[in-house]
């Protein structure tokens, strides 16, 4: 009786939580300019495995074609596409592509668009991990200025303050720093993927670890030894203040310009979005020569969002100026943000809405039902939320599950009591 | 590059003014003490054929499984189970049955359960017909007395009210009257679900053209004399207040008198909840021997919501004793009412969120990016939503789509702008 294997239900308590984080994110994204759209949770086959979405597309759930006869299946066996004619999303990305090809004439020139909305992943089912899990994306679609990345990160970071996880700060990169930077060292064009993913550990392994991976993985050892030595100067794996001064700190000599100066203008522009953090804690920004994040896609800046309560991001996202015009047969700039909705929901306090009014009505049996409702529609009408109970033998008990479902008063009731009479008493 | 065939991309106004619709709705079942809950999308492909689902059953999506090679689709040919093991939910019911047996131990003794989610059914593509759309459904699963249709009723009303279709009534009937009714005209138990197909046309075809079906029909003779002659009594197809009194003078004498004191027992338990409305308009509540609604799970009360504005039903529900608890292997009393949003959301008049400010920036080319920045933060952090635009061409263009998306007013920006000095023109 359960559902699906890696799916789940939620119950009242729990769907009343999610609901209230999704209604403060929703909230703040529209303030900042950004517009929520809605895709249908399937694609066609076809655009759901034409290369974006790496490997996602192997992930994906796939729906039968209706209508199919015996002789029909048995001539698709070889080929999954005659099978299945759709499938469920396993992103919002690629929607979002098929959705800008299709309504760009009716968007503005620079689209910021919000998703919220689940997405479904045939993953091995593992502790954290659902098959389907909602994610929450914020996209500029039609901008290449540093202005896009910074209208992503002062929304993001303003949606996480309001849910009261502030001190939050964004881990920034650029994929054509890290690449120019292995080039730098030495490290061929062919081998660099491989190197990044072996970077990507970094925090995990330690330096001394990336660079005995490095050497496993054979890669070329003059470049491996450079790569190593900048590893261990005493100042790169500090975390710097961000700014044009210590990104090039930060890298190697003769970082190129443009990308410095387009992550230098991220920060200018947060900076003046944010004023007061300036002042004392700093900008929350901070360069990370080393982010890699795993995405194939990224062609440009790269960010992760970190809380100091947890040591696992919050969410992410990046610059891929390749994807959103693939359906258009042109290349249209493009940068997103994604939080990490349920990792989100789990770290936030469990509290209910603080000024609602619940009540739960406890009758006796002999309560006529007429004088039950109109209590409930005095009380609904007067802005409360109210659940009819009639009392059972464990009172306690149905207490305590109302209180867990958001309930804040309860007030027994008997034939003949008036809603001016009732004594209504706090649930805990 | 359109969204798959019968599903629809929704662009940021229309999207916006469905979120409002679901956030009133929301707010007011919540109000009455309905708990909302979540199932996954998908549900077992078992559960799904279980013969629960009535005729969607045929109209599901199936989800292939994964994994399968060129040798197991072959062998799956002749048995799309062994094809598919997931299915799309075409309805809430059937999560809601599978969903109340997996968890009832932390449930209350009366569950009432909100459901706002989307179904799929794979429909022939018609005009105003979707293969995705939205279900609103509330259910009480656990109370056998007229208290639930009434809470159901009450709920229902106070949402369409407070979404501005005030003036909305409730047609209900009783499938146990009905079945009554038939079998006094003396039909055969075996007939009447086909006579209740061809009554279900009374409004579109009248009395007459009931009869002549009928007839065609091959319907027991006496039995269509019968009711031939009571559909033209001259009360008969009057809509007859609400009362014990009223439903057994719309009904043939010797009405069950269970059945009669249900229906009267949810007239009285509105009337105490919609105190204002009994005068002078009367109770929104019609009784209408003659409504049958179409699914066939129906056990008892059934009732459609009406609107004095549109000649089709806004939603419709009734009870189903014998769904909820099929997959515990016991009989459990529920009722529903869902409402048909999709066509709610037509019918509701397209007001921006009025107590919104939201302000377009249009910007010089030349601003500097920290100065734009810096005036979007100071008015979102005032409360406002803010969208930023470069000055193009055609500004009246800009300025028209932004309005359709709710922005209230703009102001040019030019360099050195502040905040205090902006000048904020409406948008319409």
């Amino acid at each position: 009786m359960n559902p699906p294997r890696g799916m789940r239900d939620f119950l009242p308590a729990e769907k009343a939580r999610r609901e209230r984080v999704l209604a403060v994110i929703r909230r703040r994204y529209r303030a900042h300019g950004f517009d929520e759209i809605e895709t249908p949770v399937m694609e066609d086959y076809a655009r759901l495995h034409a290369g974006i979405g790496g490997d996602n597309e192997k992930l994906a759930y796939n729906v039968l074609k209706r209508g199919l006869d015996a002789d029909a299946i048995r001539a698709a066996a070889d080929d999954p596409a005659e099978l299945a004619d759709l499938g469920l999303r396993y992103d919002l990305t690629v929607p979002l592509a098929r959705f800008y090809a299709s309504h760009r004439a009716e968007l503005p020139a620079v689209f910021r668009a919000v998703q919220i909305a689940p997405v479904w992943r045939a993953e091995r089912p593992q502790k954290g991990r659902y098959r389907q899990f909602m994610q929450c994306d914020i996209d500029i679609v039609g901008d290449a200025s540093p202005r896009a990345e910074a209208e992503l990160i002062v929304a993001t970071l303003d949606a996480v303050d309001a849910l009261g996880l502030d001190g939050s700060s964004v881990r920034i990169n650029d994929r054509r720093a890290l690449d120019w930077m292995l080039e730098s060292f030495g490290f061929g064009a062919d081998e660099r993927p491989g190197v990044l993913i072996t970077i990507d550990k970094l925090d995990k392994v330690g330096p001394a670890g990336v660079v005995a991976e490095l050497r496993d993985r054979g890669a070329t050892p003059a470049a491996v030894d450079r790569f190593g030595a900048f590893l261990v100067r005493p100042q790169t794996l500090e975390h710097h203040p961000f700014g044009e001064r210590q990104i090039r700190k930060a890298l190697p000599e003769g970082a190129p310009d443009d990308v410095v100066a387009h992550l230098a203008g991220i920060g200018e522009a947060v900076a003046a979005s944010r004023p007061a953090s300036v002042e004392p804690g700093g900008l929350p920004l901070v360069f990370d020569p080393f982010l890699v994040r795993g995405m194939g896609y990224y062609t440009g800046t790269i960010f992760e969002l970190a809380h100091p309560s947890v040591d696992y991001s919050l969410g992410g996202g990046g610059r891929y100026d390749g994807m959103i015009g693939r359906f258009l047969g042109r290349e249209v700039p493009a940068v997103g943000f994604s939080l990490g909705f349920e990792r989100l929901v789990d770290l936030i306090a469990d509290s209910a809405d603080g000024d609602e009014r619940a009540v739960v009505l406890v009758h006796d049996r002999d309560v006529p039902l007429g004088e039950l409702l109109a209590l409930k529609a005095a009380l609904t009408g007067d802005g409360a939320r109210v659940r009819l109970e009639q009392r059972p033998k464990n009172l306690k008990a149905l207490l305590e599950r109302a209180a867990s479902d958001g309930y804040t008063s309860f007030a027994t009731v008997s034939a003949g009591s008036t809603v001016d009479a009732l004594e209504l008493k706090p649930l805990t």
